[in-house]
């Protein structure tokens, strides 16, 4: 890929936080990609410019008819100040997915990277380096046509901005609570679940807005057709360890393919677990736990990496999971995928890309 | 409600398009009218400003979470140059609802309707005056909090912008080409399908895209749980006549509930005509057609206002209805929603609202 990337510096920068203020997604870095797509053109004028604001006609087409997808990965700095992302390569693939369900012309993946890594590059300074905490990237496609027509849009905008945040967890993972919604729905096969796009989040919102007055951290979402079937817990993939198998429910049109997800599923084969990507009926999980036989719940996803469950409700059945502690396996997983991604075990897996910082910053044409 | 609007004039005025060049929403008048919310004031600085870009931080919710809701309603010129709203307070009431989905702080719907008629007002030259020709008005509120936690936003904007639409049809209907999706989903029971909201566009463009490449205008939604019953057709609600009757999905949850749905409902039963709001299965309907019993079949919406289905697809069976040509029923039901739009009808049904031309502009604070 032939395209160059232009760098405009910032007249100004600004003052890094300390480590204890970074939460999730709340302070963004002094530079942004940008790059734009036509159907003449196609993705052109590739740039990292200084972060703020975007200019948008009001009629432009992600405001009223919401065509966009986005990503979600992250830079982690190693003791030895290298620093890694985690599987990019399976975060464009999966955009990718997103844009041909969204109607979004599809992106030059190998380009991306090369984008995200530039970027990361000239914003190390931001990256925070104490256990847990990392940089938040989100790369989004929106749509920016200025026509009300319910039509593709012809022209959008890609963007990656970075986000430091913080450790999920503090000294310790922390069980959560969820609930299994019986009114809402996130997707249904035939839909959107499977892709990374705004609406499934915009849709998500009041149930778990519902979770939070209920007391709950979470929901467990049903499948929309029998609501009978778990899908995902909040935005996150779900795993059941039963017994000594790990059961997770098998993709199947309306579930997000995580990244951590895959990598779970990987781990615990290559360990010689056996996992099982099926349909998991709710009543047949809370009858394995009324056996015992439930011995650990954790969600999946690239904000906590591993998020173990010690409290679930469904209807009037509650289930306390693993007397409300974190489980071995989870704890064993969280700590192989973090040491993974912060440079801490070796990455036989081939996991990670290193960002070569320095060939990287000269490389910047200004 | 005490709040006053402001006016801010715009430096250049654009100059108006001819009649002929009208399609739709391609087109924006002068000014449009903003509002912003946050949780301290609430709804507040409504004031209508020259048309324009609007500038958003990179990280703003509608960008990543798709949360939005919005509407869309005309303005038509009557013969003797007064200005008609239809049914806006139906308009107002359904944005509500989608706002209360989309956990969007709710709006005064008298104040946005004050807010309408004053922003027509002031662009009234822009109103189109010929047959069918009108001024299309899409109010829409958006999210506007910098921040990736998959949160309601704290902060939101609602604008009103408008643009001059030309006939849908030429000189008379002409019956379109529909076939029945049965891959894609539009909605399901528990979702937003009720909702006026970006994300149930956003999942409609594949199928929308589909059907065009296949040579049809639109597609026949089916239900997202069972795939046999009818829910909209495209972006309308659709109608059957079977035999003397008419039959029309009835609102389940995952139907928008249309106002022009709502009207011709009305008209029907004040016609004497029965109407059955059921579950209508695709596999009935068809056996229905085989037997000579469906005779004609419409679309519903703003833009169009009746849509006539001359062709009907599903499977390998397909349906010529009323010849291909605009049955009787279709026919009249537009002229008259039309002809109390257009003011060449009486409105004994208190359906439309007159813009009270020079009041309102007296009214704008500058």
């Amino acid at each position: 890929m032939g395209q160059s990337i232009t760098f405009k510096k910032a007249d100004h920068l600004k003052e890094k936080p300390g480590s204890a203020k970074l939460g999730f997604g709340k302070l963004f870095t002094d530079y942004m990609f940008e790059m734009d797509y036509s159907t003449e053109k196609g993705w052109h004028d590739a740039r990292i410019v200084p972060y703020g604001p975007i200019q948008l006609d009001p009629a432009a087409t992600i405001f009223h008819y919401g065509q966009e997808v986005f990503e979600g990965l992250k830079a982690y700095r190693t003791e030895d100040k290298r620093v890694l992302l985690f599987r990019p390569d399976k975060n464009m693939a999966r955009m990718n997915q997103s844009c041909d369900r969204l109607n979004i012309p599809k992106i030059d993946e190998k380009f991306v990277i090369k984008a995200i890594k530039k970027l990361v590059a000239i914003e190390e300074a931001w990256i925070p380096s104490e256990p847990g905490q990392s940089l938040y990237i989100r790369p989004f496609i929106i749509g920016t046509d200025a026509a009300l027509g319910v039509h593709p849009s012809a022209t959008y905008k890609l963007l990656i901005i970075l986000s430091p945040v913080g450790a999920y967890f503090g000294n310790s993972m922390s069980p959560v609570k969820i609930y299994v919604e019986d009114e809402f729905v996130r997707a249904v096969k035939g839909g959107v679940g499977y892709a990374k796009t705004a609406g499934n989040y915009a849709a998500s919102l009041k149930a778990q807005t519902k979770s939070e007055k209920l007391g709950f951290d979470q929901v467990l979402w049903l499948d929309g057709v029998e609501h009978k079937y778990i899908e995902e817990v909040g935005s996150m993939n779900i795993f059941f360890k039963i017994d000594d198998e790990v059961w997770t429910p098998a993709l199947n049109g309306s579930i997000l393919p995580g990244v951590t997800r895959a990598s779970v599923i990987e781990l615990l084969k290559k360990w010689g677990i056996t996992v099982k990507e099926k349909k998991v009926s709710v009543n047949k999980l809370f009858k394995k736990a009324e056996k015992q036989k439930l011995k650990e719940v954790f969600g999946t996803g690239t904000a906590a990496v591993i998020s173990p469950v010690g409290f679930l409700k469904w209807e009037d059945h509650v289930i306390k999971v693993a007397n409300g502690k974190t489980g071995k396996l989870s704890q064993k997983l969280y700590d192989t995928i973090t040491g993974i991604q912060s440079g801490k075990i070796e990455d036989k897996l081939g996991w990670t890309q290193e960002v070569k910082l320095q060939k990287e910053k000269e490389a910047v044409a200004e």
